[in-house]
């Protein structure tokens, strides 16, 4: 039964246990190699520089992008050119800190922001940290990921999180994040009709995110029935849309418009698109002269920034709940067939948490 | 047992009857007069004109401002020089449409815009026309208001309010209005604190609409623990401050900052101070070099704009739900009951409505 | 030597003379028809509707979309169905004014919003009012434009002109309209960097628009040499590349790049594209990963709102001046020469205006 | 005549000379005491640190904090509680270069921008490093000034500055940094109206901005009639208007409104206030229902971030030019009869400059 799907929702159970496992490895890890294959294998366990600690990764979850990064190699142009520990949706608790660190102490239980960038570039002088070119991101070669026992982190982008969040939902922030960073600017708020197109996992958190900010009328679109029925079910107060591939965008765009209401109560809000996670590179048909006759912005985001802090309050205050997303639960020593689950579209998961259960001490 | 408080809570249950009287009146109106009295009487029954209707105000708030203009005769500029029927916060039925209404029928439901701005100056036609100086607002003197039975108003300030709202959700629409306007530009979202001030009618409302932006943590400070009590039952999520009037205005706040947690999972808000309903003209003490030093800005507000919509999915779309804050309901033919309980302070009150549940025709 | 070119600049010198011609037309018009002709023809004089004047047309400019109009009958969705006046660049002077009308009298020098937006749609009411789908816009068929002698025109649209501005100026208020809507929320302010695509009469507006904001360094690209040639002359202080077709447009921005400075003097700005003046209904190859990594918000715009008075001062205030911009005059009665000078790329025209010197009266 | 002023604009004559003086003092330091005086004395020559160089200050601005910290010994809560070499608008040559600096080599001309911020607080980390509770800045007690010799300064802070920036310029990217931070989020912008209030350095400052920036009408005011002189010589494009001190605030206020224009032509703006450089701690009689009918908002600076890269450009791509705001030049020897003419409320100086025309080395 080991890394098999039971019940729909990971109820804290997790798929698979370590067993023998558990003494096999030091310091397990999932690498992706440089010809597209992934590996459990021991890594060298570091000693935390200046302004560092090591933590113990307790859970890590699966993103779209490692699947990219294993399958093809790269995403954009950031290649995998050796083998690299994968992961970036994680927390973990603290074991021991480097020289320097302040703002933590073993204990402590943390959310881990996976960029580091320079500090020096003039993007990093104006806050927009997140754009800085010379920027570390865990997961991304040649940094290593989360998906591992014991991880060297700078302590600066690790957060605190109190005790009402479990190490899964520490590792939803990076997710949450994303939207946080997304809708900033956006006119998603009280009263406001808001769209969501896609129902995969950060669309999902998006319609969430959307609900917790007041927005209404709420639509959600996607091509697949299954996973509009897990966002009705997600976020009841929500309306579905499932995009008919025989209708023009244009004909489907009119179906949506109505379920906001054809009568007086409805009423089209400012126009603003949001592209988050790009899927490819360039765009074809992009339609121009309709952009402009409703003066619609396009706004484009890079991961996130300042938005932890946020995460952290909005699940803590009970806010959003996330914790429906997370559908299955493997173990470290598991995780070869937690990304074989991922990479299987038949497989209706939403969000996989590889979690590492050990008390692990150094 | 006429016009007496009874549970705390209305629930839809009238405070009196109207019964003999309800043939006393053709059109019941609550006026306030130029010697600072308030009386009911029969109010003339008006043709509506060109893009006006006449119609049936169900549910009729009554606001802080409506006692200022009973007792003092006068809110800053405005003052009242002659009879003038009161009520501005209000929600009726259609039941007769003048020439050249298109978007209205008789038996429409419809949310009352108590203001009617004049649409040529260059205010209007930037789209703020809250600011316009020669805007009709009803229950200002010489404009009529909402306190009577056969209201005309132009149709173009009305809206429609669907199946699932009450007529006292439609009254409600209006102070919903003043704070959806009030934080357009204040940065209250998702996982970012908040901080209310006063937890009268207009504060209460604050706090609810900052907990459906998702905004956290959320204080709220009053000088009155009863006060504070109905904000804490009205919105369980909120932590609650009793502003203590021996410490200095810097303690106090030093008290507050500490709600916000002094770990690190808090982090202060970017500071804006948003100043609605303005107490007095002119006001002294204002901390300059403080305001200064953290870049805070003040921003003003004047009614709203462009609110009737939002408010009404806010309602209908279950994002809120401001119905605790009616505390006592009064038919019309006892609306001067009402009043003297709103001027009563030891009432409990937090907002009265007047309703009007003969079935009218004209 | 009638509407030929003869020094590059129209120093008030108008090409061709009317002469005899005066006497032919009581009210002379450029139409343009539906099987994509021009012809000129007398067109009935107008009587003023109830807020609304009739109008003497001065001066009024070409626009490259009259071209569209002309040469391929339609700009996007709009089509020309029949004869239809052209002309929306336009100043005159009020002649007679209807019932209502109390900011204007005979004798006041206007400059011509060519934009009626219906008033009563939700993005009236919001006041962007420019993108009313109800508008009426001069010289898009079927609202005749301002290529004619006498016009009739809502006096809301209307805005008297200071007497030290020219009728020519008056004119050239709607370009300028075009990059002040353009540039509201745009980056484009003191010691910042700017880049213009393109030195046609928009982009060169754009460019005056930005020197005269204090933006520096300044580039200013196009394929066309000679246009650069212009764009210097225009605008001093900016730099000109000219867009080389061998280079990959990498190539191309990368070179531009470098004008900014490759040393510690010069940073790069926050990014904004701005979309004016959409040439295709569809655009491929739009950069989508790129966006993204630098986080470039893409705006779009449609024609102006609220500019009108701003564009005046500019002017009169000495702030721009635009002059240079008018390389051709024409009287009214050769307009035709006018636009088939202006259909003719070898021609070098940047901005052709068409002139009424008759003093008429109705 | 050392140190005396002759002819109202210092046309590159520094007043008085520093003869015999020059050899006296190896690093010439002008420093303020504990007990509200100033002196001349020798200051150690410092190290640089890791990332810090060692400039020479070619020439340093007085600003009216100087005159506070002399005069009262404080600026805030900000206090003078030992020696301190004040001095922050300045400019200089780079000498030597401590450990770890690369964007730095002797030789260089460099602008100093006077704030250390700590780099580590949630409010560097959103960038707003202008806000930093534990920031350093030059002149303010602890931490030494601009006017000496040999300044150590971190080179982060430092911004190479080209040749076509004289030395004086480079000390004037100071007061512009305050404006151009100061008009981030204001309304000043082509054909705007802007009003500026005091005519005082800063004032003046602002006046050119907002010229620069392209906003009109532009109207200054103050009590002092030779400082509308000067305001109107330095920007004549401006009006002035000379506060009546026996007319209220609002009759004062009515005046003004009529400059921008009673009649067609001229259109309030959008209304904000900006209040740069705090006179007092705490202000009375703030009119706040009048902010709130008109919705102004009032916004509250504290120096600047990010501006030293803009205010370059400014001034060497010609787009302002402040050069006659330096009315005094002193050398470094007389710096303290250069701060005694400042503290001379007779003498019509508005900006001084302390320059130091050795050529030194280390």
């Amino acid at each position: 039964m080991n890394g098999t799907h039971t019940n729909g929702h990971a109820n804290g159970a997790v798929n698979g246990t370590a067993n023998g496992d558990a003494t096999k490895y030091k310091n397990p890890s999932l690498q992706v190699t440089e010809d597209h294959n992934i590996k459990l294998v021991d890594a060298p366990i570091e000693e935390p520089g200046v302004g560092e600690v090591i933590l113990q990764v307790k859970c890590s979850g699966i993103c779209g992008s490692d699947m990219h990064l294993w399958k093809s190699g790269r995403i954009g142009s950031l290649e995998v050119k050796g083998d690299c520990i994968l992961g970036h949706e994680a927390a973990g608790i603290v074991l021991k800190c480097g020289e320097g660190v302040t703002n933590l102490k073993p204990g402590d239980r943390v959310g881990i922001e996976p960029q580091e960038p320079c500090e020096q570039c003039f993007l990093c002088m104006e806050g927009r940290y997140n754009l800085c070119d010379n920027v570390k991101f865990s997961g991304i070669w040649p940094d290593n990921g989360t998906i591992q026992r014991f991880k060297r982190h700078p302590a600066k982008w690790l957060y605190k999180i109190p005790d009402n969040l479990s190490y899964s939902e520490g590792a939803l922030l990076e997710p949450l994040s994303v939207i946080l960073h997304g809708i900033k600017g956006a006119n998603v708020r009280l009263g406001q009709p808001s769209l969501i197109c896609g129902a995969g996992p950060i669309g999902l958190v998006a319609l969430a995110a959307a609900r917790a900010s007041g927005a209404h009328p709420l639509v959600i679109t996607d091509i697949d029935a299954g996973r509009l029925k897990f966002a009705k079910d997600f976020v009841p107060h929500c309306q579905t849309y499932q995009v008919n591939p025989k209708l023009s965008p244009q004909e489907n765009a009119k179906e949506i418009r109505k379920m906001y209401g054809d009568d007086e109560y409805s009423q089209p809000a400012s126009v603003m698109e949001l592209v988050i996670g790009v899927g490819r590179p360039v765009m074809n048909n992009v339609p121009f002269m309709h952009l402009s006759l409703a003066e619609i912005d396009l706004k484009f985001i890079n991961r996130y920034r300042d938005t932890w802090p946020a995460a952290i309050q909005c699940l803590s205050g009970e806010v959003m709940n996330l914790n429906k997303l997370v559908t299955h639960k493997f173990p470290l020593e598991k995780a070869i067939e937690a990304f074989e689950l991922c990479a299987d579209a038949s497989s209706l998961s939403i969000k996989i948490h590889i979690v590492d259960e050990v008390d692990a001490t150094l």
